[in-house]
Protein backbone atom coordinates (compact mmCIF):
# COMPACT_ATOMS: atom_id res chain seq x y z
CA UNK A 1 0.00 0.00 0.00
CA UNK A 2 0.72 3.83 -0.57
CA UNK A 3 2.02 4.91 3.07
CA UNK A 4 4.07 8.23 4.40
CA UNK A 5 7.43 7.82 6.58
CA UNK A 6 7.99 10.31 8.77
CA UNK A 7 11.71 9.75 10.67
CA UNK A 8 14.43 7.80 8.96
CA UNK A 9 16.97 7.25 11.28
CA UNK A 10 18.06 3.85 12.64
CA UNK A 11 14.33 2.24 13.05
CA UNK A 12 12.34 4.23 10.42
CA UNK A 13 15.37 3.67 7.66
CA UNK A 14 15.26 0.06 8.08
CA UNK A 15 11.59 -0.06 8.25
CA UNK A 16 11.56 1.92 5.18
CA UNK A 17 13.93 -0.56 3.19
CA UNK A 18 11.97 -3.74 4.98
CA UNK A 19 8.87 -1.67 3.39
CA UNK A 20 10.39 -1.49 0.45
CA UNK A 21 11.32 -4.64 -0.63
CA UNK A 22 7.47 -6.23 0.03
CA UNK A 23 6.59 -3.51 -2.91
CA UNK A 24 4.72 -0.86 -0.55
CA UNK A 25 5.03 3.05 -1.51
CA UNK A 26 6.88 4.79 0.49
CA UNK A 27 6.85 8.70 0.59
CA UNK A 28 9.43 9.75 3.10
CA UNK A 29 10.54 12.67 5.24
CA UNK A 30 13.56 13.45 7.50
CA UNK A 31 15.31 16.64 8.60
CA UNK A 32 18.57 14.99 7.46
CA UNK A 33 19.51 14.85 3.82
CA UNK A 34 21.88 11.98 4.76
CA UNK A 35 18.99 10.17 5.66
CA UNK A 36 16.65 11.03 2.85
CA UNK A 37 19.36 10.50 0.49
CA UNK A 38 19.74 6.47 1.84
CA UNK A 39 16.06 6.18 1.54
CA UNK A 40 16.21 7.67 -1.51
CA UNK A 41 18.62 4.90 -2.88
CA UNK A 42 16.27 2.49 -1.24
CA UNK A 43 13.63 3.36 -3.40
CA UNK A 44 11.63 5.24 -1.21
CA UNK A 45 10.21 8.95 -2.71
CA UNK A 46 11.75 11.27 -0.59
CA UNK A 47 10.29 14.82 -0.09
CA UNK A 48 11.61 17.58 2.17
CA UNK A 49 8.47 19.20 3.49
CA UNK A 50 5.64 17.69 5.34
CA UNK A 51 3.32 19.58 2.43
CA UNK A 52 4.65 17.76 0.13
CA UNK A 53 4.51 14.12 1.58
CA UNK A 54 1.09 14.62 2.43
CA UNK A 55 0.84 16.42 -1.43
CA UNK A 56 2.15 13.04 -2.97
CA UNK A 57 -0.71 10.56 -0.61
CA UNK A 58 -4.09 10.35 -2.45
CA UNK A 59 -6.70 10.50 0.73
CA UNK A 60 -7.43 8.62 2.52
CA UNK A 61 -3.50 8.76 3.54
CA UNK A 62 -1.36 6.57 5.94
CA UNK A 63 1.27 8.31 7.76
CA UNK A 64 3.68 6.30 9.97
CA UNK A 65 5.62 8.56 12.77
CA UNK A 66 9.54 7.01 13.65
CA UNK A 67 10.48 10.22 15.55
CA UNK A 68 11.79 10.44 19.30
CA UNK A 69 8.91 9.81 21.97
CA UNK A 70 7.82 13.34 23.45
CA UNK A 71 7.44 17.10 21.74
CA UNK A 72 8.47 15.63 18.34
CA UNK A 73 5.61 13.61 17.94
CA UNK A 74 3.54 15.95 19.31
CA UNK A 75 5.30 19.14 16.82
CA UNK A 76 4.53 16.85 14.34
CA UNK A 77 1.12 16.11 14.57
CA UNK A 78 0.42 19.67 15.14
CA UNK A 79 2.68 20.66 11.77
CA UNK A 80 0.45 17.52 9.84
CA UNK A 81 -3.37 18.57 11.34
CA UNK A 82 -3.71 21.67 8.81
CA UNK A 83 -2.27 19.43 5.93
CA UNK A 84 -4.53 16.38 6.49
CA UNK A 85 -8.16 15.59 6.23
CA UNK A 86 -10.95 13.23 7.51
CA UNK A 87 -10.39 9.65 7.43
CA UNK A 88 -6.42 9.64 7.16
CA UNK A 89 -4.78 7.70 9.91
CA UNK A 90 -1.74 8.61 11.56
CA UNK A 91 0.16 5.64 12.97
CA UNK A 92 2.68 6.22 16.09
CA UNK A 93 5.89 3.25 16.21
CA UNK A 94 8.07 4.82 18.17
CA UNK A 95 8.53 4.88 21.85
CA UNK A 96 5.56 6.95 23.36
CA UNK A 97 4.49 7.07 26.35
CA UNK A 98 1.18 5.10 26.14
CA UNK A 99 -1.19 8.13 27.79
CA UNK A 100 0.28 10.77 25.49
CA UNK A 101 -1.07 8.23 22.86
CA UNK A 102 -4.56 7.96 24.42
CA UNK A 103 -4.10 11.66 24.25
CA UNK A 104 -3.35 12.00 20.63
CA UNK A 105 -5.89 9.29 19.55
CA UNK A 106 -8.98 11.48 21.43
CA UNK A 107 -7.68 14.92 19.71
CA UNK A 108 -6.95 13.29 15.95
CA UNK A 109 -10.39 11.73 16.80
CA UNK A 110 -12.35 15.28 17.35
CA UNK A 111 -10.78 15.64 13.23
CA UNK A 112 -11.94 12.60 11.95
CA UNK A 113 -8.20 11.22 11.33
CA UNK A 114 -7.39 7.72 12.50
CA UNK A 115 -4.51 6.68 14.87
CA UNK A 116 -3.16 3.75 16.08
CA UNK A 117 0.16 3.33 18.48
CA UNK A 118 2.09 0.29 17.52
CA UNK A 119 4.71 -0.36 20.09
CA UNK A 120 7.89 -1.67 18.08
CA UNK A 121 10.46 -4.54 19.23
CA UNK A 122 13.78 -5.45 17.44
CA UNK A 123 16.32 -2.59 17.29
CA UNK A 124 18.70 -2.90 14.47
CA UNK A 125 18.14 -6.67 13.90
CA UNK A 126 14.62 -5.83 12.88
CA UNK A 127 15.71 -5.47 8.99
CA UNK A 128 16.97 -8.90 8.72
CA UNK A 129 14.32 -10.55 11.16
CA UNK A 130 11.10 -8.23 11.43
CA UNK A 131 9.80 -6.18 13.86
CA UNK A 132 7.97 -7.48 16.71
CA UNK A 133 4.61 -5.10 16.56
CA UNK A 134 2.15 -4.22 19.41
CA UNK A 135 -1.16 -2.41 18.18
CA UNK A 136 -3.25 -0.58 19.71
CA UNK A 137 -6.37 1.59 18.57
CA UNK A 138 -9.68 0.98 16.91
CA UNK A 139 -10.15 -2.26 15.21
CA UNK A 140 -11.26 -0.69 11.78
CA UNK A 141 -7.83 1.53 11.76
CA UNK A 142 -5.71 -1.68 12.80
CA UNK A 143 -7.77 -3.68 9.99
CA UNK A 144 -6.82 -0.98 7.55
CA UNK A 145 -2.61 -1.56 8.44
CA UNK A 146 -2.48 -4.67 8.31
CA UNK A 147 -0.89 -4.76 5.08
CA UNK A 148 2.10 -2.77 6.49
CA UNK A 149 2.30 -4.77 9.69
CA UNK A 150 2.40 -8.13 7.47
CA UNK A 151 5.56 -6.68 5.80
CA UNK A 152 7.06 -5.32 9.24
CA UNK A 153 6.80 -7.93 11.55
CA UNK A 154 8.03 -11.58 11.03
CA UNK A 155 5.05 -14.68 10.80
CA UNK A 156 3.38 -13.76 13.62
CA UNK A 157 5.20 -11.19 15.19
CA UNK A 158 2.06 -8.02 15.24
CA UNK A 159 -1.05 -8.35 17.02
CA UNK A 160 -3.86 -5.88 18.01
CA UNK A 161 -3.50 -5.79 21.78
CA UNK A 162 -6.39 -3.38 22.56
CA UNK A 163 -7.44 0.23 22.37
CA UNK A 164 -5.62 3.16 21.93
CA UNK A 165 -2.79 3.18 24.22
CA UNK A 166 -2.34 -0.68 24.72
CA UNK A 167 0.24 -0.83 22.26
CA UNK A 168 2.53 1.45 23.81
CA UNK A 169 1.73 0.34 27.08
CA UNK A 170 2.69 -3.48 26.33
CA UNK A 171 5.97 -2.43 24.20
CA UNK A 172 6.69 0.18 27.65
CA UNK A 173 6.29 -3.39 30.18
CA UNK A 174 8.03 -5.30 26.87
CA UNK A 175 11.03 -2.79 28.14
CA UNK A 176 10.58 -3.06 31.44
CA UNK A 177 11.05 -6.47 31.91
CA UNK A 178 14.39 -6.58 29.39
CA UNK A 179 15.69 -4.19 32.25
CA UNK A 180 15.31 -7.28 34.86
CA UNK A 181 16.32 -9.77 31.82
CA UNK A 182 19.84 -7.59 30.97
CA UNK A 183 20.70 -7.21 34.87
CA UNK A 184 19.83 -10.72 35.92
CA UNK A 185 22.36 -11.65 33.08
CA UNK A 186 24.55 -9.26 33.83
CA UNK A 187 24.63 -9.99 37.49
CA UNK A 188 25.73 -14.23 36.24
CA UNK A 189 28.35 -13.14 33.79
CA UNK A 190 29.86 -10.98 36.49
CA UNK A 191 30.31 -13.91 38.88
CA UNK A 192 31.20 -16.20 36.45
CA UNK A 193 33.86 -13.58 35.63
CA UNK A 194 35.03 -13.05 39.03
CA UNK A 195 35.42 -16.99 39.70
CA UNK A 196 39.36 -16.70 38.87
CA UNK A 197 40.10 -19.83 40.00
CA UNK A 198 38.12 -21.76 37.20
CA UNK A 199 39.47 -19.56 34.46
CA UNK A 200 35.83 -19.44 32.92
CA UNK A 201 35.35 -18.76 28.97
CA UNK A 202 32.43 -16.51 29.43
CA UNK A 203 31.82 -17.12 25.37
CA UNK A 204 31.56 -20.84 25.51
CA UNK A 205 29.53 -20.43 28.27
CA UNK A 206 27.12 -18.12 26.74
CA UNK A 207 27.04 -20.34 23.55
CA UNK A 208 26.57 -23.63 25.64
CA UNK A 209 23.32 -21.96 27.56
CA UNK A 210 21.84 -21.33 23.93
CA UNK A 211 21.60 -25.35 23.59
CA UNK A 212 19.18 -27.07 25.90
CA UNK A 213 19.36 -24.59 28.89
CA UNK A 214 16.47 -23.03 30.47
CA UNK A 215 18.13 -19.47 30.68
CA UNK A 216 18.29 -19.52 26.30
CA UNK A 217 16.98 -16.40 24.45
CA UNK A 218 17.35 -13.87 22.08
CA UNK A 219 19.55 -11.53 24.59
CA UNK A 220 21.76 -14.85 25.62
CA UNK A 221 22.10 -14.80 21.86
CA UNK A 222 23.57 -11.23 21.82
CA UNK A 223 25.73 -11.90 24.84
CA UNK A 224 27.29 -15.30 23.24
CA UNK A 225 28.42 -13.31 20.50
CA UNK A 226 29.66 -9.73 22.29
CA UNK A 227 32.09 -12.06 24.62
CA UNK A 228 33.35 -14.08 21.39
CA UNK A 229 34.39 -10.75 20.39
CA UNK A 230 35.51 -9.80 23.36
CA UNK A 231 35.67 -11.85 26.33
CA UNK A 232 36.33 -9.29 29.55
CA UNK A 233 34.56 -5.89 27.83
CA UNK A 234 37.82 -4.07 28.18
CA UNK A 235 36.73 -1.61 26.06
CA UNK A 236 34.00 -0.91 27.13
CA UNK A 237 32.76 1.39 30.02
CA UNK A 238 30.42 0.61 32.84
CA UNK A 239 28.00 2.89 31.99
CA UNK A 240 24.45 2.31 31.31
CA UNK A 241 21.82 4.77 29.77
CA UNK A 242 18.28 4.27 29.99
CA UNK A 243 15.72 6.10 27.32
CA UNK A 244 12.30 6.25 29.37
CA UNK A 245 10.36 3.11 28.96
CA UNK A 246 12.56 1.99 32.44
CA UNK A 247 11.69 5.33 33.95
CA UNK A 248 7.75 4.90 32.37
CA UNK A 249 7.69 0.79 33.88
CA UNK A 250 8.20 1.83 37.34
CA UNK A 251 6.08 4.85 38.02
CA UNK A 252 3.46 2.83 36.42
CA UNK A 253 3.96 -0.31 39.06
CA UNK A 254 4.00 3.35 41.42
CA UNK A 255 0.45 4.36 40.15
CA UNK A 256 -0.88 0.73 40.28
CA UNK A 257 0.59 0.13 43.52
CA UNK A 258 1.73 -3.28 41.92
CA UNK A 259 5.36 -4.32 43.34
CA UNK A 260 7.85 -4.83 40.70
CA UNK A 261 11.31 -4.76 42.53
CA UNK A 262 13.29 -6.51 40.30
CA UNK A 263 12.61 -4.16 37.60
CA UNK A 264 13.11 -1.20 39.67
CA UNK A 265 16.10 -2.30 40.58
CA UNK A 266 17.58 -2.97 37.37
CA UNK A 267 16.80 0.63 36.56
CA UNK A 268 18.44 1.99 39.56
CA UNK A 269 21.62 -0.27 38.89
CA UNK A 270 21.71 1.82 35.46
CA UNK A 271 21.34 5.47 37.28
CA UNK A 272 23.99 3.75 39.74
CA UNK A 273 26.09 2.98 36.28
CA UNK A 274 26.29 6.70 35.77
CA UNK A 275 27.37 8.04 38.99
CA UNK A 276 31.06 9.55 39.27
CA UNK A 277 30.65 9.25 42.82
CA UNK A 278 28.14 7.91 45.11
CA UNK A 279 27.38 9.92 47.77
CA UNK A 280 25.15 7.21 49.70
CA UNK A 281 28.26 5.36 49.78
CA UNK A 282 30.50 8.35 51.10
CA UNK A 283 27.52 8.30 53.54
CA UNK A 284 27.51 4.63 54.52
CA UNK A 285 31.23 4.85 55.10
CA UNK A 286 30.85 8.44 57.10
CA UNK A 287 28.24 6.35 59.45
CA UNK A 288 30.14 3.49 60.04
CA UNK A 289 33.57 6.01 60.92
CA UNK A 290 30.96 8.25 63.09
CA UNK A 291 29.43 5.35 65.15
CA UNK A 292 32.21 2.21 65.51
CA UNK A 293 35.68 4.55 64.01
CA UNK A 294 35.48 1.98 61.15
CA UNK A 295 38.49 2.90 59.01
CA UNK A 296 36.82 5.09 55.57
CA UNK A 297 39.58 6.08 52.62
CA UNK A 298 39.90 10.16 52.46
CA UNK A 299 39.24 11.18 49.03
CA UNK A 300 41.93 12.59 46.89
CA UNK B 1 29.05 -46.76 25.97
CA UNK B 2 28.11 -48.93 28.63
CA UNK B 3 27.39 -47.29 32.12
CA UNK B 4 25.34 -47.44 35.22
CA UNK B 5 22.96 -45.09 36.13
CA UNK B 6 21.97 -44.43 39.85
CA UNK B 7 18.37 -42.12 40.06
CA UNK B 8 15.66 -42.86 37.90
CA UNK B 9 14.04 -39.88 39.04
CA UNK B 10 12.67 -37.50 36.48
CA UNK B 11 16.32 -36.37 35.35
CA UNK B 12 17.78 -39.37 35.22
CA UNK B 13 14.65 -41.89 34.45
CA UNK B 14 14.63 -39.53 30.71
CA UNK B 15 18.14 -38.98 30.23
CA UNK B 16 18.14 -42.98 30.52
CA UNK B 17 15.70 -43.20 28.01
CA UNK B 18 17.72 -40.95 26.09
CA UNK B 19 20.83 -42.96 26.47
CA UNK B 20 18.96 -46.02 25.30
CA UNK B 21 17.70 -43.95 22.25
CA UNK B 22 21.17 -43.54 21.47
CA UNK B 23 21.95 -46.83 21.70
CA UNK B 24 23.91 -47.29 24.78
CA UNK B 25 23.97 -49.95 27.48
CA UNK B 26 22.28 -48.81 30.86
CA UNK B 27 22.62 -50.93 33.69
CA UNK B 28 20.23 -48.48 35.93
CA UNK B 29 19.54 -48.12 39.91
CA UNK B 30 17.21 -46.69 42.20
CA UNK B 31 15.30 -47.20 45.62
CA UNK B 32 12.03 -46.90 43.67
CA UNK B 33 10.24 -50.29 42.26
CA UNK B 34 8.38 -47.84 40.21
CA UNK B 35 11.32 -45.95 38.43
CA UNK B 36 13.51 -49.27 38.24
CA UNK B 37 9.99 -50.88 36.21
CA UNK B 38 9.95 -47.57 33.74
CA UNK B 39 13.56 -47.90 33.20
CA UNK B 40 13.29 -51.88 32.54
CA UNK B 41 10.82 -51.23 29.97
CA UNK B 42 12.71 -48.48 27.94
CA UNK B 43 15.44 -51.23 27.89
CA UNK B 44 17.69 -50.74 30.32
CA UNK B 45 19.09 -53.51 33.15
CA UNK B 46 17.90 -53.19 36.28
CA UNK B 47 19.53 -54.36 39.51
CA UNK B 48 18.64 -53.56 43.10
CA UNK B 49 21.55 -53.20 44.26
CA UNK B 50 24.75 -51.19 43.58
CA UNK B 51 26.66 -54.06 44.02
CA UNK B 52 24.73 -55.99 41.04
CA UNK B 53 25.23 -52.70 39.51
CA UNK B 54 29.17 -52.54 39.44
CA UNK B 55 29.35 -56.30 39.18
CA UNK B 56 27.34 -55.98 35.89
CA UNK B 57 29.88 -53.18 34.26
CA UNK B 58 32.98 -53.96 33.35
CA UNK B 59 36.29 -52.13 34.71
CA UNK B 60 36.51 -49.57 34.04
CA UNK B 61 33.68 -48.44 34.87
CA UNK B 62 31.83 -45.23 34.20
CA UNK B 63 28.52 -44.79 36.91
CA UNK B 64 26.24 -41.37 36.19
CA UNK B 65 25.15 -40.20 39.46
CA UNK B 66 21.54 -38.59 39.27
CA UNK B 67 20.29 -37.55 42.53
CA UNK B 68 19.59 -35.53 45.08
CA UNK B 69 22.01 -32.98 46.17
CA UNK B 70 24.03 -32.89 49.76
CA UNK B 71 24.24 -36.07 52.32
CA UNK B 72 22.51 -38.70 49.62
CA UNK B 73 25.56 -37.68 47.10
CA UNK B 74 28.44 -38.47 49.78
CA UNK B 75 25.74 -41.48 50.99
CA UNK B 76 25.91 -43.09 47.56
CA UNK B 77 29.92 -42.54 47.17
CA UNK B 78 30.77 -43.83 50.51
CA UNK B 79 28.38 -46.87 49.66
CA UNK B 80 29.95 -47.11 46.33
CA UNK B 81 34.00 -46.84 47.09
CA UNK B 82 34.25 -50.39 48.28
CA UNK B 83 32.97 -51.71 45.54
CA UNK B 84 34.74 -49.99 42.69
CA UNK B 85 38.64 -50.40 41.75
CA UNK B 86 41.11 -47.83 40.15
CA UNK B 87 40.39 -45.93 36.71
CA UNK B 88 36.59 -45.94 37.24
CA UNK B 89 34.75 -42.71 36.73
CA UNK B 90 31.91 -41.55 38.50
CA UNK B 91 29.99 -38.92 37.04
CA UNK B 92 27.78 -35.92 39.21
CA UNK B 93 25.29 -35.02 36.80
CA UNK B 94 22.88 -33.26 39.97
CA UNK B 95 22.55 -29.84 41.22
CA UNK B 96 25.42 -30.44 44.16
CA UNK B 97 27.43 -27.59 45.52
CA UNK B 98 30.24 -26.72 43.21
CA UNK B 99 32.43 -26.91 46.07
CA UNK B 100 30.82 -30.37 47.56
CA UNK B 101 32.22 -31.83 43.91
CA UNK B 102 35.92 -30.13 44.44
CA UNK B 103 36.10 -32.33 47.83
CA UNK B 104 34.62 -35.53 46.03
CA UNK B 105 36.97 -35.29 42.78
CA UNK B 106 40.01 -35.04 45.35
CA UNK B 107 38.75 -37.55 47.75
CA UNK B 108 37.99 -40.05 44.96
CA UNK B 109 41.45 -39.02 43.41
CA UNK B 110 43.29 -40.68 46.23
CA UNK B 111 41.58 -43.77 45.08
CA UNK B 112 42.12 -43.32 41.34
CA UNK B 113 38.72 -43.67 40.88
CA UNK B 114 37.75 -40.31 38.12
CA UNK B 115 35.26 -38.00 38.86
CA UNK B 116 33.30 -35.12 36.43
CA UNK B 117 30.46 -32.57 37.94
CA UNK B 118 28.07 -32.63 35.02
CA UNK B 119 25.45 -29.42 35.10
CA UNK B 120 22.68 -30.19 33.65
CA UNK B 121 19.76 -27.78 32.28
CA UNK B 122 16.76 -28.63 30.77
CA UNK B 123 14.28 -30.33 33.12
CA UNK B 124 11.34 -32.28 31.82
CA UNK B 125 12.02 -31.32 28.21
CA UNK B 126 15.68 -32.63 27.98
CA UNK B 127 14.18 -36.29 26.87
CA UNK B 128 12.92 -34.47 23.66
CA UNK B 129 15.60 -31.25 23.45
CA UNK B 130 18.54 -32.96 24.88
CA UNK B 131 20.28 -31.18 28.00
CA UNK B 132 22.77 -28.45 28.17
CA UNK B 133 25.63 -29.99 30.13
CA UNK B 134 28.08 -27.57 32.01
CA UNK B 135 31.23 -29.92 32.45
CA UNK B 136 33.91 -30.24 34.76
CA UNK B 137 36.75 -32.32 35.27
CA UNK B 138 40.31 -33.14 33.98
CA UNK B 139 40.63 -33.35 30.25
CA UNK B 140 41.20 -37.45 29.86
CA UNK B 141 38.01 -38.04 31.98
CA UNK B 142 35.35 -35.75 30.30
CA UNK B 143 37.50 -37.26 26.64
CA UNK B 144 36.09 -40.54 28.34
CA UNK B 145 33.13 -39.79 28.83
CA UNK B 146 32.05 -37.91 25.37
CA UNK B 147 29.65 -40.56 24.17
CA UNK B 148 27.34 -39.92 26.35
CA UNK B 149 27.69 -36.16 26.80
CA UNK B 150 27.02 -36.50 23.17
CA UNK B 151 23.93 -38.53 23.59
CA UNK B 152 22.26 -36.77 26.60
CA UNK B 153 22.81 -32.83 25.14
CA UNK B 154 21.44 -31.15 21.74
CA UNK B 155 24.06 -29.94 18.95
CA UNK B 156 26.58 -27.96 20.88
CA UNK B 157 24.49 -28.59 24.05
CA UNK B 158 27.83 -29.78 25.81
CA UNK B 159 31.07 -28.07 26.99
CA UNK B 160 34.09 -28.59 29.66
CA UNK B 161 34.02 -25.41 30.98
CA UNK B 162 36.67 -26.25 33.56
CA UNK B 163 38.75 -28.05 36.40
CA UNK B 164 36.82 -30.27 38.97
CA UNK B 165 33.58 -28.34 40.32
CA UNK B 166 33.25 -25.75 37.58
CA UNK B 167 30.63 -27.45 35.67
CA UNK B 168 28.18 -27.28 38.94
CA UNK B 169 29.70 -23.34 39.72
CA UNK B 170 28.66 -22.47 35.58
CA UNK B 171 25.53 -24.37 36.70
CA UNK B 172 24.45 -22.49 40.13
CA UNK B 173 25.31 -19.14 37.99
CA UNK B 174 22.94 -20.38 35.39
CA UNK B 175 20.06 -21.09 37.91
CA UNK B 176 20.89 -17.45 39.62
CA UNK B 177 20.38 -16.22 36.41
CA UNK B 178 16.91 -18.31 36.06
CA UNK B 179 15.98 -16.61 39.29
CA UNK B 180 16.35 -13.31 38.07
CA UNK B 181 14.85 -13.76 34.40
CA UNK B 182 11.40 -15.75 35.67
CA UNK B 183 11.38 -12.50 38.38
CA UNK B 184 11.34 -10.02 35.60
CA UNK B 185 9.37 -11.87 33.09
CA UNK B 186 6.78 -12.14 36.42
CA UNK B 187 6.26 -8.20 36.98
CA UNK B 188 6.09 -7.29 33.81
CA UNK B 189 3.25 -9.72 33.29
CA UNK B 190 1.66 -8.86 36.86
CA UNK B 191 1.40 -4.99 35.42
CA UNK B 192 0.03 -6.54 31.99
CA UNK B 193 -2.38 -7.92 34.12
CA UNK B 194 -3.53 -5.06 36.53
CA UNK B 195 -3.91 -2.90 33.59
CA UNK B 196 -7.75 -3.50 34.04
CA UNK B 197 -8.24 -0.23 31.46
CA UNK B 198 -6.85 -2.70 28.79
CA UNK B 199 -8.21 -6.34 29.22
CA UNK B 200 -4.66 -7.79 27.56
CA UNK B 201 -4.64 -11.02 26.89
CA UNK B 202 -1.68 -12.11 28.39
CA UNK B 203 -1.31 -15.31 26.22
CA UNK B 204 -1.73 -13.23 23.48
CA UNK B 205 1.08 -11.17 24.31
CA UNK B 206 3.71 -13.67 25.55
CA UNK B 207 3.20 -15.50 21.87
CA UNK B 208 3.58 -12.37 20.26
CA UNK B 209 6.68 -11.51 21.98
CA UNK B 210 8.23 -14.77 20.81
CA UNK B 211 8.33 -13.30 17.34
CA UNK B 212 11.28 -10.56 16.68
CA UNK B 213 11.25 -8.95 20.35
CA UNK B 214 13.97 -8.58 22.17
CA UNK B 215 12.49 -9.86 25.37
CA UNK B 216 12.07 -13.22 23.09
CA UNK B 217 13.11 -16.53 25.30
CA UNK B 218 12.95 -20.33 26.04
CA UNK B 219 11.15 -19.31 29.55
CA UNK B 220 9.14 -16.86 27.48
CA UNK B 221 7.97 -19.87 25.41
CA UNK B 222 6.73 -21.47 28.38
CA UNK B 223 4.57 -18.65 29.49
CA UNK B 224 3.09 -18.24 26.26
CA UNK B 225 2.10 -21.83 26.86
CA UNK B 226 1.25 -21.69 30.52
CA UNK B 227 -1.09 -18.31 29.62
CA UNK B 228 -3.13 -20.29 26.90
CA UNK B 229 -4.15 -22.73 29.21
CA UNK B 230 -4.87 -20.44 32.17
CA UNK B 231 -4.74 -16.85 31.17
CA UNK B 232 -5.30 -15.35 34.72
CA UNK B 233 -3.23 -18.83 36.68
CA UNK B 234 -6.36 -18.87 39.25
CA UNK B 235 -5.94 -22.17 39.67
CA UNK B 236 -2.21 -21.56 41.06
CA UNK B 237 -0.80 -20.52 44.31
CA UNK B 238 1.14 -17.97 44.57
CA UNK B 239 3.78 -20.08 46.82
CA UNK B 240 6.80 -20.38 44.84
CA UNK B 241 9.77 -23.32 46.22
CA UNK B 242 13.39 -22.81 45.78
CA UNK B 243 15.68 -25.65 45.66
CA UNK B 244 18.75 -23.93 46.58
CA UNK B 245 20.48 -23.10 43.82
CA UNK B 246 19.59 -19.56 43.74
CA UNK B 247 21.19 -19.42 47.60
CA UNK B 248 24.47 -20.55 46.63
CA UNK B 249 24.50 -18.27 43.71
CA UNK B 250 23.32 -15.32 46.61
CA UNK B 251 26.14 -16.88 49.25
CA UNK B 252 28.60 -16.77 46.15
CA UNK B 253 28.21 -12.92 45.44
CA UNK B 254 28.79 -12.76 49.50
CA UNK B 255 32.30 -14.35 49.17
CA UNK B 256 33.54 -12.73 46.31
CA UNK B 257 31.69 -9.20 47.19
CA UNK B 258 30.47 -8.99 44.24
CA UNK B 259 26.87 -7.26 43.65
CA UNK B 260 24.23 -9.24 43.01
CA UNK B 261 21.38 -7.15 43.83
CA UNK B 262 18.85 -8.57 40.87
CA UNK B 263 19.54 -12.03 41.64
CA UNK B 264 19.42 -11.58 45.57
CA UNK B 265 15.72 -9.61 45.26
CA UNK B 266 14.62 -12.92 42.88
CA UNK B 267 15.49 -15.33 45.92
CA UNK B 268 13.86 -12.87 48.29
CA UNK B 269 10.89 -12.92 46.37
CA UNK B 270 10.57 -16.51 46.47
CA UNK B 271 10.71 -16.29 50.12
CA UNK B 272 8.01 -13.76 50.39
CA UNK B 273 6.16 -15.61 48.50
CA UNK B 274 6.02 -18.25 51.09
CA UNK B 275 4.90 -16.45 54.06
CA UNK B 276 1.83 -16.67 55.37
CA UNK B 277 1.63 -13.08 57.15
CA UNK B 278 4.79 -10.90 56.93
CA UNK B 279 6.36 -9.40 60.33
CA UNK B 280 8.28 -6.85 58.45
CA UNK B 281 4.63 -5.29 57.38
CA UNK B 282 3.49 -5.40 60.55
CA UNK B 283 6.74 -3.95 61.49
CA UNK B 284 6.33 -0.90 58.93
CA UNK B 285 2.68 -0.88 59.94
CA UNK B 286 3.06 -0.02 63.42
CA UNK B 287 5.85 2.03 63.26
CA UNK B 288 3.30 4.27 61.27
CA UNK B 289 1.12 4.09 63.95
CA UNK B 290 3.34 4.87 66.75
CA UNK B 291 4.62 8.06 65.03
CA UNK B 292 2.19 9.64 62.89
CA UNK B 293 -1.03 7.80 64.10
CA UNK B 294 -1.43 6.58 61.05
CA UNK B 295 -4.44 3.77 59.93
CA UNK B 296 -3.45 0.15 60.55
CA UNK B 297 -5.47 -2.93 60.17
CA UNK B 298 -6.13 -5.19 63.30
CA UNK B 299 -5.63 -8.94 62.53
CA UNK B 300 -9.01 -10.45 63.11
Amino acid sequence: MDLGMIGLGRMGGNMTVRLLRDGHRVVAYDRSAAALQAAGEAGAECVTTLEELTQRLTPPRTIWLMIPAGAPVDDTIARLLPLLQRGDLLIDGGNSNYRDSQRRAAQLAEHGIGFVDVGTSGGIWGLSEGYCLMVGGAAAEVARIEPVLRSLAPAGGYAHVGPSGAGHYVKMIHNGIEYGLMQAYAEGFELLHAKREFDLDLAQIAELWLHGSVVRSWLLELAARMFAAESDLATLRDWVADSGEGRWTVQEAIELAVPAPVIALALMQRFASRQETSFAAKVVAGLRHQFGGHSLQRAE
